[in-house]
């Protein structure tokens, strides 16, 4: 694995991104969204991707030069038509508006359709928590899940993010995609040939398979619940409720219909809206408390729940977001750590567009 | 199984409530709420509780006469304080006035606290979809689910409830408690002798246990997902979504501090809050999508899920709220089951009120 700090990471994106025409300032959001997924600890929806960006935007498929167009709005709400530009743009220009909003009128409620991949959905209510709102991302992708009792890939992995500033604990940062696992899970056990677990996936008819070529060959990621017994149906209305709110209220695309966000899987057959669709949500704390007592409750909060007895002693019970904090914290320090596999993609990167690869 | 209609048992709750004090347009506020319930087939939440409630009000633990106040506002949000009421009606005034915010400035968030249990979740948005609205509906409840890696009861079962209008389709109604069962599934396999699900529940120490006896004493039902391979932390993450929203934001008790629903469960040590909290929220259609427009694709959505293979042809793929709605048909016309155990609480009910049983 090679180190290579996320400061020198986000300059070579910057970079790349305005030679494939992205305007610098929107250049350097987008960076600023794909590295907050490595900083994080999520590889996979950071740098890792920026390939597969450059591709779609030198394939015509990502309007490099888009801009965001409201189409709906009122005191409280608003539509974007995303004009089928970056998701990394596009994502925080529409969060940004409902942060104004619930800044003036107490709450502010963003869809848009016309977009594309918005990388981490925690990246947007981290922005809110900063001016003392609580915000909410939603996002709907490729279909890659089954509904309850059904076969194949429907619905997308559809992500829910909400975020609560603490006084003197960190943040409660919620971001969860609503299937069981993410795909990338089934590729990792393949390449480690192992089975996968119980409840994760189907295979083409819809039968629960451990193989992970079974979910490759044709079959589906499960909705969080995994099982009849474990409840799958709430998992399942869980991702309906983001493929509602981010597809359908947007005027995007929906469920098998979202269009994919690599270059080499294949396009739906039919249109059912523009792009891929999201939704962000902001509450102004002080609309309803006071935001100090607000924070220090939160932390009583955080403090309560590490203080539940831990089953194993070794493993004490976890605020939503301690991982990608203890993540960000490492990596702050070491850097990102990059595998061989994405240093070969960037090294691609760099020879397309002629910007060095700073490794 | 006695079947009494539900206009039937309304108009006694109506009466039994003016009984215990509370004004007449509260008292059909709470027994239109408290009948949704068991019209949805919901027995659990319906007038199955009635009996607790007026032993509530009876003990001075819950006000009849409470009134509502606003204690923060701004255009698109409002905090309002319950005055320790019956969270059936103050569920219902709080909602409206998330509903009318959304009316006139596109959204409405209200927050509650000093309240009690509110029925279902799922009746609050089926009043906003009547007006062109989506609604949004979470409460915190008495702790009963533990965090993932944690032992004891520490969260509520904390659902989440949001309802999509279509036009010539149902609507899609979701309501989920956030925990993988609810506690009343436990006590239906003491009763039939048989054992829980794997990952549905913990002993008191935290351990995995398939014995109802264990969860009874002194265990916890687990958040969805069940176990660290199901991806637990989900559920617990969405669980604190839920306690956070209607508990922390709303000045309420959270966590291991909410005051029980029953008349018969020990109170906390601790006061964190005032009462019980809610959050309801609303969103104008129209501020996103022109609402014909959008129920079309509404039904296209439930079209498209029901039309996917299912896995067993004798299952087919549901869209959320079908469930509810066959129990709803099939009620309207037979009435509402009631067992024996619930006669008897309703009887002791008619006694202690003077209002005659209608069985």
């Amino acid at each position: 694995m090679v180190r290579i700090s996320a400061e020198t990471l986000t300059r070579f994106t910057v970079e790349v991104l305005e030679r494939c025409q992205v305007p610098a300032a929107d250049a350097r959001l987008a960076a600023d969204v794909l590295l907050a997924s490595d900083r994080r600890g999520i590889n996979s929806h950071g740098i890792a991707r920026l390939e597969n960006y450059v591709m779609m935007m030198r394939a015509g498929r990502i309007n490099p030069v888009a801009t965001c167009r409201v189409v709906r709005e009122t005191p409280s709400t608003a539509a974007i038509d995303g004009g089928n530009g970056l998701g990394l743009v596009v994502g925080p220009r529409a969060n940004e508006l409902a942060m104004k909003k619930a800044e003036a009128v107490g709450s502010g409620w963003v869809t848009v359709r016309n977009s594309n991949h918005f990388g981490i959905a925690g990246y947007y209510p981290l922005q809110a928590l900063q001016r003392d709102l609580i915000g909410f991302a939603f996002t709907n992708s490729i279909a890659l899940v089954s509904p309850a009792r059904g076969s194949g890939r429907v619905l997308g992995t559809n992500p829910i993010a909400v975020a609560f500033p603490g006084q003197e604990e960190p943040p409660v940062v919620i971001d969860l995609a609503t299937s069981l696992v993410p795909y990338g899970k089934i590729e990792v056990m393949q390449r480690l040939g192992r089975p996968l677990g119980e409840g994760w996936a189907t295979d083409r008819d819809g039968r629960p398979t451990l193989e992970p070529g079974d979910v490759m060959a044709g079959g589906a990621l499960s909705p969080l619940g995994g099982t009849e017994e474990g409840a799958v149906h709430k998992g399942y209305c869980l991702s309906a409720m983001v493929d509602l709110l981010s597809g359908v209220l947007s005027g995007a695309n929906w469920g098998p219909f979202c269009p994919p966000f690599r270059i080499d899987q294949p396009i739906p057959g039919r249109t059912v809206g523009a792009g891929l669709g999201h939704c962000f949500g902001a509450l102004q704390i002080a609309g309803f408390a006071d935001p100090g007592e607000f924070k220090r409750n939160i932390d009583e909060w955080c403090r309560t729940m590490r203080a539940v007895k831990p089953v194993d002693s070794a493993e004490p019970v976890l605020i939503p977001g301690d991982p990608e904090r203890a993540a960000e914290a490492e990596r702050r320090v070491h850097g990102i750590p990059l595998p061989p596999a994405v240093i070969a993609d960037l090294e691609k990167v760099a020879s397309l567009t002629g910007i060095p690869f700073p490794a």
